[in-house]
């Protein structure tokens, strides 16, 4: 599809290549913080609205829209395809995903076949065609990461400290790994799926892995990660493997397969730089609170960030985490404004300091 | 005080020798997670039963018996200089500090005047000295760190996302640092009365401080928290500084001035050691989620735990935050045992690995 695209700075960026205006995109940038989502979106469940084609492709675009960011990412959730092969799992609106039975024995494992994505989600690829049609820049498709999905089935909600999810991985590692062997076929499958129907890069988020320690994530969470970078690299799109709080994870991250690395806000690029050391291209890490804060201190932020950025030739801008939902959209949009006008002089600048 | 003592192996751990058996405490190992806690406490504000020095003296003195620890760690909270100069603050039991009146202004410096600890505080110094008389034991004082308590001072309450914090941090720098400024002053009047009524040791809670990047740590925490270690370093007793997330600040944290870094768990003690370089002893880092678990997990992973303690010759096994409310005593009971019984063991024999 890339052909067809008047802007291909977020693939090319994710590729490693350092590009003439910087690319930005924003987690969340659709959803809640825009009045024109919160106008258009259904009442009842989430997925309701995710299961409507034609109004999942209108959110997706509304941010384009607005911001002139330079990727779309499609309006799905995580918990899609766990959703979609009949778990048993809800999306609340300001909770997350909630499974009424959570997942606690090797009999649960039945409640989780295999995708056919064509059958079972063929709301989300309908989705996407409706959106390569009308976009002139990427779609990024993505999944959720096999840890952060079985903290949701595990805890049957959103955690403050993942007991149940560290609990089972430490009492039962066999049924933890079959467990994670499952989502992570799920998320290929999905993936596979939102590339041949026109998505032209993903991102993997494992947004809770940031709790364990680098010895657990490389026994109980890595091998799972890494096959689904793996079984996708025949497909040869970029990729962007992305967590909070990942500071001591992020060599294991960076060697997962993927080409590009998500940054949260608490670590410096810089150090991201020195970890990952040029063997994939960095996206992030501006924190999203700023947003919050008003233009002056979040373009204050956005040059410190892009500053740190300049060690790095492939680079994306974005936030740590995701937009809040209070957050101004005038706010976002000078941000984009400002990286595009001055993101690529300033790494410039400092690149030849 | 210390040549009173039957045990000093806590003080001679911080102060980075290798001890015949490794020593053992807990963060939080008094208050909710105990029946007999729970049966003494007075109803109302959690400061009440801190003003009463025979009632604090005995919160402290209840896991120092059941567990056999090997430093007591004086009942009190870190709001109470703030909230002994009359800040106003209050400590709601289940949910923390809190503000009615939270800091906004250059005016708010008014209600954080000096300390006279032998008057604001007479009953914190009263309840050390009871403590001391009773104990042969090392008594741990302690403060919050100036970045800590002003989030709670400036949220009013606690926070997942410190906005308020930081953006009086990002707007306002020089409030921002008269703030820091005073709160290193309060702490440090109220660690020096502490010792000079007979702590051996104290801690410096920095719990919050990880949603910083290393930059800011940098430039807006740490000359103060650092300032606070230099004033008590002619007082000459070991000191812990301790945060949670704090993996991209360690370096930082070890250069304080402190003699011992607390790790949380979701760094590596490995980790630690490199990082630190030998220049401080290292305290941790167990999962607190694994007292949850049942004895076994809590065994087997508070064995990984010591294993990795192996690369520092001080060490002092604790938790890798504080101990949840509906830990069961005596899955804590066990871990004492086992650390005391075969932590030398377990360590010496990894080192001659």
């Amino acid at each position: 599809m890339s052909q067809r695209l008047k802007s291909d700075l977020v693939t090319r960026a994710a590729s490693g290549e350092q590009t003439p205006t910087v690319p930005v995109w924003f987690m969340r940038q659709a959803g809640r913080s825009l009045p024109e989502y919160r106008a258009v979106r259904k009442r009842g469940s989430i997925l309701d609205t995710i299961k409507d084609p034609q109004l999942s492709a209108e959110i997706t675009l509304q941010p384009v829209r607005r911001y002139g960011v330079d990727a779309a990412i499609l309006y799905s959730d995580i918990i899609v395809p766990t959703f979609a092969v009949g778990f048993g799992i809800e999306v609340v609106e300001g909770k997350g995903p909630v499974a009424t039975v959570p997942f606690r024995s090797e009999e649960d494992l039945k409640r989780l076949r295999d995708l056919e994505p064509e059958v079972d989600t063929s709301y989300v690829i309908e989705t996407i065609r409706i959106l390569v049609k009308e976009l002139d820049i990427p779609l990024i498709g993505f999944a959720g990461a096999p840890f952060t999905v079985a903290s949701y089935l595990i805890e049957g909600g959103p955690s403050k400290t993942y007991l149940k999810t560290k609990s089972l991985m430490r009492s039962n590692p066999d049924l933890w790994h079959k467990l994670m062997d499952r989502l992570a076929k799920l998320a290929i499958s999905s993936l596979k799926s939102q590339i041949m129907a026109g998505a032209s890069i993903f991102q993997l988020f494992d947004s809770w892995v940031g709790v364990l320690s680098p010895a657990e994530y490389a026994e109980m969470v890595a091998p799972h990660s890494n096959a689904v970078f793996h079984a996708l690299a025949e497909l040869n799109v970029p990729s962007i493997h992305f967590g909070v709080g990942t500071a001591m994870l992020l060599d294991q991250i960076a060697s997962s397969g993927c080409t590009t690395v998500g940054v949260d806000d608490r670590i410096g690029l810089d150090y991201a730089c020195r970890i990952t050391q040029g063997k994939v291209a960095l996206q992030g890490n501006l924190d999203p609170a700023n947003i919050l804060m008003g233009k002056n201190i979040a373009i204050d932020q956005t040059k410190k960030v892009l500053l740190a950025s300049a060690c790095s030739p492939g680079y994306i801008f974005n936030l740590g985490h995701g937009v809040f939902p209070e957050s101004d959209p005038q706010v976002l949009k000078a941000v984009v404004d400002f990286v595009h006008d001055q993101g690529a002089a300033i790494r410039k600048n400092a690149q030849t300091r």
